[in-house]
């Protein structure tokens, strides 16, 4: 089936919404953090695991996955839930953000018809198109795929800004020209850059395409937050209220919430787990780094309330130890704080949804995680 | 309180012997496996998944905690099973086995006080004497400590293994004399390297000092398995059926079988953990490894009949792809099963003493498993 966004709730003040998503594997409350998967496997941690989380849907990355193992592999396995032995909703990027950071000449490798760049494994000459992309996405079988699109860099010129977005609109038709696949959804991506005019064109005209849902593309590329929040609003000027709204590799803590405010329901990132494998994790008064020698004899848990699996069982001292000692218990241990950090965050955007409350929720939010940050 | 060995079936045909080990966490069976854990971590594994495998005793290591993150530091959490939170039996071997790797001049560093090395961690001199290893594994409070010993490398002259014997009991009454631990056992180590009468000397007068359990030390050192064989019976010979036995560092499934014809009650290695880094795994018809690309598009489990959580849930295609890419719960998902492989072979070897048939045990299990290793 087609994903389908129920709307529950509006706020009062502010853009926010409370809503759900029916997927192929059961429903989900929005706002919701998406943990990601890039090789079919969220960094770490087990499926079991992922759930106890309280995840909805997981990423995985097309791109990624195309190179290795292949799309035609997990096409045998039955697709990609079975490949991963993963029975929740699954969304695949359209594997333009990885091919676009590959990319060695822009002017000449950025093509009408699709584009070149190397392999990062063996650095093998690869072409993709919008309909390759569709097509690899429609193989591994996930729940939500999504549209081929050109990530426009920050800053970017107004020339080039529009040339990629209407590019990216000829490739969404063309995508969603070869989509084939009955259970599957396709989400088109809005992108226009910083330009006001450009987001709605790009809005606009991707809505007329018609998708099951929309992205907001080309955020957290290097702008300022102002400049990202604008570009958001922008965005939802023109998207409808009935589709599921998500943005696109967004997980600070501060964006979740102002994306929240904005009408976003969907947002996923990286940094949960790739913070934790530097050491770091989220706290209410900011982020921490648990190699720091003062958690040496500190048998506390990260964070006092919290209710994941590892606040519930171990230290900092002893997560400190596993880090230090380059355990990857110690990662685990982290991603899965991390992870449920930013799931609790939107589960408590959802109560401050319905109790039209969400700016006071802000506020004390940014006083307690920006004052610890900035000591 | 001090471990206790109840003997409950001796094999009719050879010296095998089933027990039960009752220790401060419980009663468990014998003959057993013992996972290690090195750093405070069985590496890649929560302690439910320990254990879930069906594990009795952990291992740990002292000369790895006194140095990181050091055993005041543990000792002020509380002990190393509230430090991991672990509430099962844990042994903590000497430091000996690692010290003596580390040593520059045998000849000037290996002195009757103790052993001088470098820290394989920063390269600083550091000194540890049987008291010195004794009074760690004191705070350490694990349930089981082990006597100081030297390792005897092989092959070693008459001469050596000697002198080195008769010092290892020296250390072994040095030792005893401090230790300082009501709820803590500690067991003495056999050496005495290939020899039948330093073997036997070395039992005799370890059994006189008295010990709650007793080590087989010095073998898997590069020996012949003929004369490893050998090594263990010599010093089984000697030793009481009263106390349970414990072969240190061996976990090649058929030196397993061969250790508990001769009379072994406990076991212990990182085999099973350090050749999943590797991409490898038990299997009954020998050892595979799982990057080889004839697993690619395997969608049967690691192994047919196996019930660990990896057989039952995962192909070998998608444990591949994770080895492939560096995916870390790759790692994990091969250690739970090859670390379930040795404990389950335990569990079938119990089972062959009650039916008086580990001599057909080993035939068939021999016949299968090295039958796919000479391929």
């Amino acid at each position: 089936m087609k994903v389908k966004y129920e709307l529950l709730k509006e706020d009062t003040k502010t853009n926010a919404r409370r809503g759900l998503l029916h997927t192929n594997y059961g429903t989900y409350e929005t706002p919701m953090f998406m943990p990601v998967g890039t090789q079919a496997t969220v960094k770490t941690l087990s499926k079991e695991e992922i759930k106890e989380l309280g995840s909805g849907v997981i990423l995985s990355n097309t791109y990624h996955l195309w190179l290795r193992p292949g799309e035609d592999i997990i096409n045998k396995a039955g697709g990609l839930h079975k490949f991963m032995n993963y029975d929740g909703p699954i969304l695949t990027d359209c594997g333009g953000f990885q091919v676009f950071s590959l990319v060695k000449n822009k002017a000449k490798d950025i093509t009408e018809e699709g584009v070149h760049f190397k392999s990062h494994i063996d650095g093998s000459n690869l072409f993709l198109t919008p309909e390759k992309s569709i097509q690899i996405q429609n193989k591994l079988d996930s729940d939500i795929a999504m549209s081929f699109d050109e990530c426009i860099p920050y800053p970017a010129s107004y020339e080039y800004a529009k040339k990629s977005t209407e590019r990216t609109l000829r490739w969404a038709k063309r995508g969603k020209a070869v989509f084939n696949n009955e259970r599957q959804s396709l989400f088109g991506i809005v992108q226009g850059g910083e330009y006001e005019d450009l987001r709605h064109l790009s809005a606009i005209e991707t809505v007329k395409i018609g998708f099951d849902g929309y992205a907001i593309g080309g955020t957290s590329v290097g702008e300022d937050k102002e400049t990202m929040y604008k570009m958001i609003d922008y965005a939802i000027e023109k998207l409808p209220k009935d589709k599921p709204r998500y943005l696109m590799g967004v997980g600070d803590p501060v964006d979740i919430i102002e994306g929240v405010i904005r009408g976003v329901d969907m947002f996923d990132c990286v940094l949960p787990t790739r913070i934790a494998r530097h050491g770091n994790a989220f706290t209410r008064f900011g982020k921490i780094n648990i190699k720091n020698a003062k958690y040496k004899e500190d048998f506390t848990p990260l964070e006092e309330n919290c209710d994941c699996y590892t606040c519930k069982s171990y230290t900092k001292a002893y997560i400190r130890h596993l880090i230090v000692a380059n355990e990857s218990l110690g990662q685990r241990l982290l991603s899965i704080h991390n992870i449920r950090f930013l799931i609790r965050l939107t589960e408590d955007l959802r109560v401050a949804i319905d109790e039209n409350n969400i700016l006071e929720y802000k506020e004390k939010f940014m006083k307690d995680y920006l004052h610890e940050n900035n000591k």
